[in-house]
């Protein structure tokens, strides 16, 4: 008798974190209401639609999808703050660009660098130390850096709506990934803190690394050369690669979004759901898509209708954007 | 109240699943009290060795410490049968070694094969299909065939007293990770349903793929190249890239797994534990270490004593073996 009510106050708990509850910072309307039918039906026990818990699997990009992307995704922004600490090491960088002017001009972002310059910023920014050396790197830094519009800590900067709808889905038996096209050690260091996603859950890029011991240390050594890119066609594969099931609902901002989408979605039996922050908020954040250098939005928008996938409007969906100060 | 009663019930419910009741595949001896006294104190809080739940990682080896790898490992067996499986479309191998030996000879493990060939047959019977076609292969393989001496499913193989530990650390809020050489997705199709571990918890190595679209459904191609090999110095590596976390406890039974059990004990900050599988029991089972071609043991086996890692024989540490049929 004791086990048999055990069970029934757990059921009461944990059906009682139940939308209307869990989602205040979203607006009513058609993409709340997606979201809600969604993870009722895939919830429900005897539903057509029914997923058992270890398959409801849901992926989220990060940049432009759980945090503030513009006008500089965070992790260049740091390594352009790393180019300024390593300049003293570096004097060579005097005279080489795109270093030279990195290091003299006053904001970052006006410094155009090719897609090849970049990559060598963050070689030198990157790699080169130990896996936990980069690590408190990293720590050190998300402590302290600043937006330069907002003037609130990056990890401030994530959308409340977001973290409300990661709750709701844990709370709802889905396991949540981060599936981004960022390194992942950038992330580590600070989405379980900020997300409540532990570091197993979150998928990035990766750069290599060295097996080494050192005075009796293993250590992992950073090396200069990148081992798997996931954005675009990588999504798919560090889905496949990391976590070995196909998620049931994925939800991104960019075209870098299209293939996690289309994989998600696409000839699938059963209930999915695709959905795309569109960021058309300029007051309370920035307003960008096709045109936007960062977190290009195009192909993914325009083919969002055929495909299903629902556009999430931060103006109209959103009732508030980042946590309180 | 109602709340404060659901969690004293759950605590009982928890802590009713001890050590006594959990290993009773385990000969009680040192080894079996080590593992009780580790779980014990990294799981009492306030103890000086406590650790908190989301860092109980514990990392196993598959094949030898979780299930039977002699004579031949599985997934050797299984890419044999495949060779005499896809026979028929390749005319080539009736004068082409490996291949010709592999088709004509009986018994498939004497006939000798370099590692350049090995490679060859590996690609040629785990490449060009989609990873679902494959995960099905695997899934049809894994449900019939037969281990040659003991005539039981390989999936029967599995050690008795490694599943009762498995659930024994996961009842003590342990995240048990598998951290094979084996490819991961030979492993994925079964793991779940034989070892209770999920998908995202086995790391093994990995082969490329590419995402296409075909007639409008996303797949992922199997390509005949290796992306990562997760055996020795690749094992803490791909414990770093999957799981972000330093495990505190590692089973193997390999100098393939020395790697992993050093990088799980050295240098680190509170309690730890490596374990290793000594196979010492020709009778049930069998009898090998440090000149075996399968899963050779030596360096591990003489370092042990000196870096702590405790030798678990299979004669006098394991009670039963396999699971009863």
């Amino acid at each position: 008798m004791k086990s048999l009510n055990l069970v029934v106050l757990v059921g009461l708990v944990a059906t009682s974190l139940d939308a209307a509850n869990s989602l205040p910072g979203w607006n009513d309307g058609p993409n709340k209401s997606s979201i809600i039918e969604f993870v009722g039906k895939v919830t429900k026990a005897g539903s057509p639609d029914f997923v058992p818990e270890q398959d409801r699997i849901a992926v989220f990009d990060n940049d432009g999808t759980l945090w503030c992307e513009q006008p500089l995704y965070t992790q260049l922004r740091f390594a352009l703050d790393r180019v300024k600490t390593l300049a003293p090491d570096h004097p060579e960088w005097k005279t080489k660009e795109p270093f030279k002017s990195l290091l003299t001009t006053s904001r970052e972002k006006e410094v155009p660098v090719t897609e090849a310059q970049l990559m060598e910023i963050l070689i030198a920014t990157h790699a080169g130390m130990s896996t936990d050396e980069f690590s408190d790197m990293v720590s050190d830094w998300i402590a302290t850096a600043k937006h330069p519009r907002f003037d609130r800590l990056y990890t401030d900067l994530v959308y409340q709506p977001m973290l409300e709808l990661i709750g709701y889905l844990e709370a709802n038996g889905f396991h949540v990934f981060i599936v981004s096209g960022g390194g992942v050690e950038f992330m580590r260091p600070w989405t379980e803190r900020v997300y409540g996603i532990p570091p197993e859950q979150v998928i990035g890029s990766v750069i290599e690394v060295k097996y080494e011991v050192r005075d009796g240390k293993p250590i992992l050594l950073r090396e200069p050369k990148i081992d798997f890119i996931d954005d675009k066609e990588g999504k798919p594969i560090g889905i496949h690669k990391f976590i070995g099931r196909k998620p049931i609902l994925a939800f991104g901002n960019s075209d870098g979004d299209f293939q996690m989408l289309e994989w998600t979605t696409t000839d699938q039996a059963g209930a999915r759901l695709g959905l795309i922050l569109h960021h058309d908020d300029a007051k309370r954040e920035y307003a960008y898509d096709r045109d936007s250098q960062i977190g290009r939005l195009g192909k993914a928008l325009d083919e969002a209708p055929s495909r299903g996938w629902k556009v999430v409007s931060m103006k109209d969906d959103f009732k508030v954007v980042f946590p309180k100060e």
